[in-house]
C-alpha cells in the first residue's frame, strides 16, 4: 500500500486507519526530500536511517492517543530540538540543545514524525526568506519570486508536500508571508497560545510559534496539539475556559474590511483576488463593514522604527557585540539601530500600542474578523535583491500590527494572478479566537477553488457542521428532554441545539421513574442507552441544571464511541423500586412499547 | 439630629436613613476641616457655599439608587475634578479640567460629597508626604513623623474624621504607605480595574486610582462604585465576569510569609507588631507558609533604577524641558535621570518583570494572600529631611514590586508601637483578588484592637457573610473543593463565594476516590456528612461542571436543614471498591485522620 499523494492529516489517517505503516510515510517523505534537491531548505537533517528507526518504533507502539501519528514534520531553525543544532540562520550562533521545546516535544509524543530543521532569515529578521547565509529556499511554486521569510523553509517544505506541516515563528508576519508566497496555510496563534520556550527570542514579548499546514483543518488540528500553558513560559497564557483549536462554523460572519483607499497592491491582479475574496465571504453569508485601519497602520510602522527593534537587540546584544561580523549584514544593520534608541521614546510606543489594542478591542466587539490581503504583492527575487529593505517593508504592510495589538491570524490563500503569482488572505481576530478564524478560513478557503500547495489535490470542503461551538458543552438527553418529548422546549429555552442521536457504551440500565426516566452506571449487567448529543450554551448549564429535580442531576456518561459528554445519571438509591426497563434500549423505545400495550 | 462622630458608611447612611440631613454632614465636615488647620492639606478646597448646595441638592433627590448618598470625599490633586485646577503638586503644571476623571464622575453620580483636592507629593513621585511645595499635611496621630506618600493628603484627611474616604493614586506605594503612617486602609485596586484616565501619570503602565477609608468594608463599598471597564482607557481591563468588591469570607486562609530573613524593620517595635498579626491570623484559621520573596524584591528595585524611571520623565517630559525649575529639586533629580535610559536596557527589565509575574501566578495558586508588613516603619520628619532620597526608598521595601507584578493590594493597621508609632500590614492577592483581601483584612484589622484613624472609634466586627446572590445557586461541597483544600481554586476561579458550613441529612455515605471523595445517597443506613455551601454563579455551574471527571457528577443533595442544593454526587457504580469512609463524618476529619496516622 502506497503512502498518500499528498500529506493532509486526513489522507496520513485513513492510511494509517487502513494498515499502512508510519515508515512506508517516511520513506516518501525522505524520497520527497531527495527529489526536490533543494540544497537551501535543510540545515540540520535528522539522519534518514533515523527518520526510518522513529517511525518504526511509532508502527510498533500503534496510533492509540497519538493525534499527529506518522505525521512528518519540519521545524524552524529558531526553535529547539534536542540534539540537533540551533543555528537561527547564523552558523556562528549555533548551540545544541538538550531538550527539545515544549512545542516540540507535543507534537513528538503525539506521534509526529522529525525531518529536520529548515532555513529561515537569520535570527528571523525579515519577510522574504533570501537574509540567510545558507541561500535562499526555492519558492515551491515559482522558483523566480521570494519563498517569504522569515519562515522561508517552513513554508515551503509544506507547499512541496515534503511534510504535512511545519513549525514557524512570526513576530511581525514571517508566519503569514511565507504561507501566502507558497499557496498554503499559516496560523498565527494568539501570544503565549504555544510555548514560546525554546525558541531563539526576536521580540520576546511578540514572539509566537506559529503553524504551516496545507488546509485550515489540519493547521487547528496541530494547534491542539501544540496549545497549552508552560508553567516555565513567562509568556505563556492560559487560554480562556472553553477556547478550542476546531474550526467553528457558523452561518452569519460579520467581517471588516480596510476602507478602499487604505489598500494598496502590487498589481491590479492582486487587487482583483483581494476583491473576488471578499465577494466570495458574502456568498457565504458573511456581512461586510469597510473599517478605518489607520491606527493599525500607524502602530505597525512602530515596529521597526521604535521600541520593538531594541528588543531584537537586547536579545541578541552579547553575540551582536562580540561577533558583529558574523551576522548577515541588513540584519545587522537593523540590530545595530537598536543600540540607540531611548527608553524615554520607547514609553511612547507602549502608549500607542496600549492605545491600538484598545481600538482593536473596539473593533472585535462587534466584528468576527477583519479580512486582510496577507501582502500588497509578491516580489521577485531580482526585485527583492534591487531594495532590500524597502521591498521586505512592504510585505509587512498589512502584518506588522497584528502581534502588537494582541491578536490572532490566519493566512489562506487568496489565488493567482493571471501572471502566475500566488496571492492570500489573512483573517485576524481577538486573542483566542482560533476556533472562529478557523472555521471562516476553511469555508473561504474552499470557495478559492485552489489546488494546495505546489501540489495537485484540490482544497477539501470545510469541516461539516455542527459542530460543537467553542462556548457550547455537550449534553446527552435519554429521557423527555429528547427531540418532540415534553420536556424538549426546556432544552430549547436554554439555548441547546440538537447535533445527533448517540448511544451510550454498554455499562448502564435505566429505570421508570415515572414521566421520566432514571439511567445509573452498574459495575456489571449493563447495556447501551439510545439519547440524543444537544449543544448547549456552557452559560445555560447551571441554570438548566437548577430546574432539574432530584433524583436526576449531571455527570459524565461514556458513549459508545468512548467520549464523556455530561449527560442525566439518577442517584441510585432512588431506582431500587423504580421499575428497570433497560430492555428497552432507550426511553423512547419503551414509550412506544407502553403506547402499543 | 447630629451627624455621627465617625464618618463610616455605616454610621452616615443610619444617620440618612433615620432621617438626617446631608447639609448637616456637609456642616460637619466643613467645621471640621476648620478645627483641623492644616495649611498644608487641601490644595484647592470646592467653596463651602458649593459643598452645602449640593448637599441640599441631594437632601432634595434623596437617597434612592444612591450607594455613597451625602458621604464627604476628598481628591489627590493629580486627578481632574472639572472645574477645579489639577495640580499634582506643581503649580506652574496646573490645569483646569472641563471633565471629571471617570472615578470622580462615579463617587459623584452615586451620591458622594466632594470637599476638595488634597496635597501629594509632587507628581506623585515619593512615598512620604514631604515633597510638595505647599508643605507636608501633618500625620493625623504623629505631628513628629511624615504622613507617608505621595497621597499624604488623601489619608490624613481620612484619619482626622474630615472625608469618610479619599481617592489616592498608587504606582509604587503611594496608596498603601500614608494608610500605614495614618493608621487607616488603602486599598491598591489591580491594574485597569478603576479608570485611571483623568489622572496625571506617573508610570501610565502602572498607576492606579486607590481608595482610602476608615475601615475595609468602606474601601470595598467605594471600590463597588468607583470600578469598572472605561472603553477611553487603553489601560482599562474588564474584571473576570463574576468580580466583586465585597468582601470574601473564608474559613481556612492560606497565608505566606516572607523568609525570616528577608524581613527588615526599623524598630523592635515594628518587627513584634508584625509578628503579632501573623499571630491573629492563624488565629483566625489561616494556615502560613513560609516563602522566598527575593525575586519580588529584585523586580522592585527596577522599579527607580530601570525603564519605569524613565516612563515617568516620558510623561512629563514637555514640562520638564521647558519648565525644570519649575520641579521639585528631588522630584526633578529623579525624572531627568529617566533621560539617559537606554530602550535596549529596559528590555531586560521588561524580561525580568515578566518573569517575576509568572514566579508571582506561581504563589498565588497555593495561596490567597502574601502577608508583608506595609514598611519597615515610620521616619520622622527629621530623618527625613537628613536622607530625603534614602528614607523614601526604604518606605517602598514592601509595596514597590506589587503593581509591576499586576498584584492588588490591601493595607491595613497593624497597631502601634511602645513609642506610639503606627504599624501596617499589606495583603498582596493576584489581580482582581479584591473580595478575598478584603475578607481576611476586615476579619485581621478587627482583632487588631485598634480605634480607626485618629478617632476614638473602635475597629467595627467585619461583615456578615453574605447571602446568595439572585444569580447565584448554592452548591455543597463535600471534598477537595472545599476552603484551603488543593481543588478549592477552581471554585473561586469561577466566581465562588464561601457561605457557610453545612452537613447533609443522614441519607448518605462517603467513599475515597483516591485524592477526593465520593458521596452518594444509600436507601438505608445512611449518615451524615460535613460540608460547605459556596455561592455559584448561575452562569458558571456549566463551565464549572465541565471541568469535574467521573464519576463525579452534581445533583440535588440533602441538608440536615431540609434544604436540597446542588451537590457532588458519585455515580454508585464507581463507589463499590473505594473505601468507605463514612465514619470520619467527613472528608475534613478523614484527612486530618490520615495525617495523624
Amino acid at each position: 500500500m502506497r503512502p498518500p499523494e499528498t500529506f493532509t492529516l486526513d489522507a496520513l489517517s485513513a492510511f494509517h486507519a487502513a494498515g499502512g505503516s508510519p515508515v512506508a510515510v517516511a520513506d516518501t517523505a525522505l524520497s520527497r526530500i531527495a527529489a526536490w534537491a533543494d540544497p537551501a531548505l535543510f540545515l540540520t537533517r535528522v539522519e534518514p536511517h533515523a527518520v526510518r528507526a522513529r517511525a518504526a518504533a511509532l508502527a510498533a507502539e500503534g496510533p492509540q492517543g497519538r493525534p499527529l501519528y506518522g505525521v512528518p514534520f519540519v521545524v524552524k531553525d529558531n526553535i529547539d530540538c534536542a540534539g540537533l543544532p540551533t543555528t537561527a540562520g547564523c552558523p556562528d550562533y549555533a548551540y545544541t540543545p538538550a531538550e527539545d521545546a515544549p512545542v516540540v516535544a507535543r507534537l513528538l509524543k503525539a506521534g509526529a514524525i522529525l525531518l529536520g530543521k529548515v532555513n529561515l532569515d537569520q535570527f528571523a529578521t525579515g519577510l522574504n526568506g533570501t537574509r540567510s547565509p545558507h541561500g535562499t529556499p526555492r519558492n515551491a511554486l515559482l522558483p523566480s519570486h521570494v519563498p517569504g521569510g522569515s519562515s522561508s523553509g517552513s513554508a515551503t517544505a509544506v507547499a512541496a508536500g515534503i511534510a504535512a506541516f511545519s513549525l514557524g515563528t512570526d513576530t511581525a508576519g514571517s508566519g503569514r508571508v511565507p504561507a501566502m508566497a507558497n499557496n498554503i496555510v499559516g496560523l498565527k496563534p494568539s501570544l503565549g497560545l504555544i510555548p514560546s520556550r525554546g525558541m531563539v527570542p526576536a521580540c520576546r514579548s511578540l514572539d509566537t510559534v506559529s503553524i504551516f499546514a496545507l488546509t485550515v483543518a489540519d493547521a487547528a488540528a496541530v494547534l491542539a496539539v501544540a496549545a497549552g500553558p508552560d508553567a516555565a513560559d513567562p509568556y505563556s497564557r492560559p487560554a480562556p475556559p472553553f477556547w478550542r483549536a476546531a474550526p467553528a462554523p457558523q452561518p452569519a460572519w460579520r467581517l471588516a474590511a480596510p476602507l478602499p483607499a487604505q489598500l494598496s497592491f502590487d498589481t491590479p491582479g492582486d487587487a482583483a483576488l483581494y476583491e473576488a475574496a471578499l465577494g466570495r465571504a458574502q456568498a457565504l453569508g458573511a456581512s461586510l463593514a469597510r473599517v478605518d485601519i489607520a491606527p493599525f497602520l500607524a502602530i505597525a510602522r512602530r515596529l521597526y522604527d521604535g521600541a520593538w527593534v531594541a528588543e531584537r537587540t537586547a536579545a541578541l546584544r552579547e553575540f551582536l557585540t562580540a561577533r558583529p561580523e558574523s551576522v548577515h549584514p541588513v540584519t545587522r544593520t537593523i540590530l545595530e539601530a537598536g543600540l540607540d534608541k531611548r527608553t524615554v521614546d520607547a514609553w511612547e510606543d507602549f502608549h500607542a500600542a496600549a492605545e491600538a489594542r484598545r481600538l482593536a478591542r473596539a473593533l472585535f466587539a462587534g466584528t468576527d474578523a477583519l479580512l486582510l490581503p496577507t501582502a500588497p504583492g509578491l516580489p521577485s527575487l531580482a526585485t527583492l535583491a534591487a531594495e532590500p529593505v524597502a521591498a521586505n517593508s512592504r510585505l509587512g504592510t498589512y502584518t506588522n500590527f497584528v502581534n502588537i495589538c494582541d491578536l490572532a491570524a490566519l493566512a489562506i490563500p487568496a489565488g493567482f494572478t493571471a501572471a502566475g503569482l500566488p496571492a492570500g488572505l489573512t483573517l485576524i481576530g481577538p486573542a483566542f479566537s482560533e476556533a472562529r478564524l478557523a472555521g471562516l478560513g476553511a469555508a473561504l478557503h474552499a470557495t478559492a477553488g485552489l489546488p494546495l500547495g505546489a501540489l495537485g489535490t484540490p482544497t477539501p470542503p470545510p469541516p461539516v457542521p455542527p459542530t460543537l461551538a467553542a462556548d457550547e458543552l455537550p449534553l446527552l438527553a435519554i429521557g423527555a428532554h429528547m427531540s418532540g418529548l415534553p420536556l424538549n422546549p426546556q432544552l430549547l429555552r436554554h439555548g441547546g441545539r440538537f447535533l445527533r442521536a448517540a448511544t451510550t457504551a454498554p455499562h448502564y440500565r435505566l429505570h421508570d421513574l415515572g414521566n421520566r426516566p432514571g439511567m445509573a452506571r452498574v459495575a456489571s449487567g449493563g447495556i447501551a442507552i439510545a439519547g440524543e448529543i444537544w449543544a448547549l450554551p456552557a452559560t445555560s448549564l447551571g441554570p438548566f441544571l437548577a430546574e432539574i429535580p432530584p433524583p436526576l442531576g449531571f455527570g459524565r456518561v461514556t458513549l459508545s464511541d468512548g467520549s464523556t459528554p455530561l449527560g442525566f445519571l439518577a442517584e441510585a438509591a432512588a431506582l431500587a423500586d423504580a421499575p428497570d426497563i433497560s430492555a428497552h434500549g432507550g426511553w423512547r423505545a419503551y414509550l412506544a412499547a407502553k403506547d402499543q400495550a
